[in-house]
């Protein structure tokens, strides 16, 4: 049965030596997440996701989640009262709003724990999450009402909440809608229509659960620009703001699907359902869009926090499982054959996944610290940096950390062997609940289209040239550092490869977009890999520098630092030139057969 | 629900104008393998594929198989049934001894047919694929009488066979094993252990299982060189040659998994069993290489079958699905969206499997013909070049096919978006299944490892030179066909880089060991991507001359191949680069670590 410990070291080291959170104490609610504090919150944080959602996350697998037919929906044995735990223990409410109840503390710390949770119980720490998304989305385009009707409950947990933008008939294009919303003469609106694949749509956690609806007014535009959001809650508030009577919405059927059974992925029916319009009518998708990039900065999350705790288990297995000798000569001689960690091809695996997965944290928190910057920093021209790289960095850590969070996870799997597949040793639960996080929120295709066809160009490339220059920058500033010059001098190489194939687009995409859309994938891993890049260079400079100074009693931790920055130079960074091969190469292959040739 | 179509058109356009099937008409069993009887053998192969093994593969997933408190384990509904029709046709006997009841057609044809069931029902496929391979050891390695004994029913379906190697503590290192045979007066031996992971062990469509056990004898060395094989029929035979009575053998349990849910993955209990001792005592391994080899190919082509099935759904559902608009302009203006194979994304996807499978199902095919001439040429040398090739591609298909069939899989699925994570459209099914193909049979890093570890040094690196040269004079040969010079110009960068890593191993490796093992998964992709571009230069090349020639009606089948072979040379290709970078870089950032660091 798999394990989980809270990474919790190591987010220390990427918040206080990385991003150096004390420096922004002057910032709101960063002033009350002091280190102590900080260490203090992820400790319990580790203490709730190990002891109370992890030990749930396989039974929560093989049971799922059951469908009465009143529409009803039970979640695994156990989720109730963890929810209940996670609700009293105001982890919901970290980094909310304290006018509506929340913590007030940053960002970049629920995006930490958001991980914990996630690794121990992805399918758990999904209802959650939906909440974080409708929160945002109500907070950034509801009215002041609205807000205070709905907020209070949900940051504290009571409600929850969920996204309801795919139908049957489409997903990634919105524009084809169906659902309706007929206004009605109390200023409300009758939503009609089927809502598919909604996760955590229905269950038994909270009192009240709050759709955030996408559907079209009756009369409106075609496309996109006809589309609404609307609130729609389970249960219609009554006059004292409490649940009430039952709306037209109800779960039709569960999905049964590939992993994340604990969740329950509902097909919503929503029958002359009452709803409220939240923000402009025809404007919704603006305000979904609120939800999305918050959605899909959490399922990048995801990618990352499945790969750690599948390396964590692999780790293990490879320390205790012995077989073969080792290349290099015996190395436990007491014993009838060798852990297989002494194996180099055991430790590709593993050394592989820990330099995503470290370059992956730093990563994720380093965006996170930039979204808390963009709403909380006195200076514009702050906010205008860190917006910007949000943007881009959006896609390319929904596409990237959860393209490698599920091939992390399959070797992973792969370092058991044959009990990697068999369901009670719990890998191939990790590779199955991996899998979504590719697909949902915009599949990974969708996140490299956003990537290349939109954040590319936006201020006429402001967020790409001062990404371009801080890395840049960066290596120009570090290659004498004797120590520092193979980390640099590969990063270097890598982001050439990246500026020239954002020069190749530049030159080739505007006449003929398919070449656009045949580099995109590449592109963004190409991207990705220049983002990772960079973190395990400033990660290396830091190790080098306090090594240098001392360390501290830290010499052992900040040596494998050292050791897994030179492993993503060596292993992985030369990928950024097969990318830019396939990306100048265009489209004309990939196109040239008629889609009946195929 | 998916559906199967077997690609009998470009088996023949493998078999015919790239193998040139023809030209061995003088060999044992290839005179009646001619073009019109391979085409209508391949045609029923076909039909019962697509219309009786495939419709019952969603089913046998969900249904699985069930053993009953005494051990009997029942398979999903149909497969019995389908078994038997199975059987009746006669195709478990294709390419086996006319001696023993078998057809003596080419193994390159029986492969051609294993391709078809795996592709319609891998788990389905799993039962005769084991039997086979217990076949090839009884015919390699025991007496005349143990074949007599067990051959003619088994060739004939009527009783199935099973590979025992594992046991709980061991799999890769069978060294380890534990379960031992105590000679008995009447010259049996009494088996007892157990073992575990045993496919086909246990199940309800054959009236005998032939269990073909790796044992040690009371006494026997440790390690390796102590290990014998035993034949332990689940029905001893009786003294006319008829299942008699039960021995003691046992299904113990059967795993719960991730895949292949219609096959009876079992726990086997053996307690005093009876068992035949199989070729020489202590030298079972090598027979039992035997087995391994031939299931490794079978491994090999499992990876390719789910690939193509995947594939096949895949480019069914691009052309249906609709959703967005073209890049390069509105493609269905009758839609209200395009179909998204349109999308150059979605094209990448299918292009690249489209790419990989054309090529693997070649170099099968071709290898499968080697296999053929090792075993019926007459020349010498020919059987001596046919083995070279067969013990150094043998690694590679079951690795590089396996891996990227996963792959493979896994972006087909990703082509249904949120669809594909649901049971229903069964997409996920073949990832889960095509799962087991890198594990099982010798896990993929094992392969790498034999193929850097022995097949490389074998015999002075024979066949690699050998290797070398055949695709080095390709390239030579056509560098002044305009046509041909972009698809050699990359086969050639390519072919290079994999002499590099071979000099560099050849360098690197024997002082320090380590830094094969570390090489080792990324030149045996490093070879599995210029063996595929072989295939695709003879492929290529083929093409242009039938099209200079006028193509013969088929002008649109060989533009296809034209084009795909340069899709292979422009986006995958290029990855060799990166493989040699990553083996050039050597062990040393992947050892550094203590085990007790990660």
């Amino acid at each position: 049965m798999p394990t989980y410990q809270a990474p919790i070291e190591d987010t220390l080291f990427v918040l206080n030596d990385l991003l150096r959170f004390e420096r922004y104490s002057n910032l709101p609610g960063f002033a009350d997440a002091s280190p102590d504090m900080v260490e203090a919150i992820l400790g319990e944080a580790g203490r709730i996701t190990e002891k109370v959602l992890q030990p749930l996350n396989q039974q929560g697998d093989r049971e799922g989640c059951r469908r009465a037919d009143d529409g009803s929906v039970t979640t695994p044995a156990g989720f109730k009262q963890a929810y209940e735990t996670w609700r009293e223990g105001g982890w919901g409410s970290l980094a909310f709003d304290p006018a509506y109840g929340g913590q007030g503390l940053p960002h970049t710390l629920a995006t930490a724990v958001g991980e914990y949770m996630s690794a121990a119980n992805m399918a758990f720490a999904m209802y959650p999450g939906l909440t974080a998304g409708a929160i945002a989305a109500i907070s950034s385009h509801g009215s002041d009402e609205q807000k205070s009707t709905y907020l209070p409950n949900m940051i504290e947990g009571s409600w929850t909440g969920t996204m309801n933008l795919t139908e049957p008939h489409c997903g990634t294009d919105l524009g084809l809608l169906r659902t309706k919303a007929v206004p009605q003469d109390d200023g409300s609106y009758a939503i009609t229509g089927q809502k598919i694949f909604i996760s955590a749509g229905e269950h038994d956690l909270a009192e009240n659960i709050i759709h955030l609806v996408l559907a079209r007014i009756e009369g409106a535009p075609e496309g996109v620009k006809g589309i609404s959001l609307f609130i729609v809650p389970k249960f219609v508030l009554d006059a004292q703001g409490k649940p009430g009577a039952r709306n037209g919405v109800v779960c039709g059927s569960l999905e049964e699907k590939m992993g994340i059974h604990g969740n329950a992925t509902c097909v919503m029916n929503y029958d002359e359902a009452t709803g409220y319009l939240i923000g402009e009518a025809h404007k919704g998708l603006r305000a979904m869009f609120t939800m999305m990039n918050e959605a899909r900065l959490g399922v990048g999350v995801q990618g990352l926090a499945v790969s750690d705790v599948a390396y964590q288990n692999a780790v293990t297995y490879a320390r205790e499982r012995t077989q073969g000798r080792s290349l290099s000569g015996v190395k436990a001689p007491d014993k009838s054959a060798d852990p297989i960690i002494v194996h180099p091809d055991i430790r590709r695996m593993l050394m592989t996944i820990r330099a995503i997965n470290e370059a992956g944290r730093a990563l994720v928190l380093w965006t996170a610290l930039k979204g808390d910057l963009s709403h909380r920093s006195a200076d514009a021209a702050e906010r205008q940096a860190a917006d910007d790289w949000m943007g881009l960095m959006t896609p390319v850590i929904k596409g990237v950390l959860t393209d490698k969070g599920f091939d992390n996870a399959v070797m992973a799997q792969q370092v058991y062997g044959g009990h990697g597949y068999i369901g009670e040793w719990g890998m191939e639960q990790f590779v199955r609940d991996a899998r979504i996080a590719q697909i949902y929120e915009g599949a990974n295709g969708i996140q490299a289209l956003d990537l290349v066809g939109r954040k590319l160009g936006l201020n006429g490339g402001r967020a790409i040239q001062a990404f371009f220059a801080e890395v840049g920058q960066f290596c120009e500033e570090n290659r004498g550092d004797e120590r520092m010059a193979p980390i640099t001098k590969a990063l270097k190489k890598g982001l050439n490869d990246l500026q020239q194939a954002t020069m190749w687009l530049m030159q080739n995409a505007m006449a003929k977009p398919d070449n656009a859309g045949a580099a995109s994938t590449d592109y963004m891993h190409l991207f990705g890999l220049v983002a990772l890049g960079y973190m395990w260079g400033r990660m290396a400079k830091i190790a080098e520098e306090k090594i240098a100074a001392g360390a501290n009693g830290k010499t052992a931790f900040l040596e494998k630092k050292r050791i897994t920055a030179r492993f993503f130079m060596e292993r992985l960074m030369p990928e950024s030139a097969a990318h830019l091969a396939r990306i100048s190469s265009g489209a004309d292959a990939m196109m040239a057969l008629e889609a009946d040739a195929f």
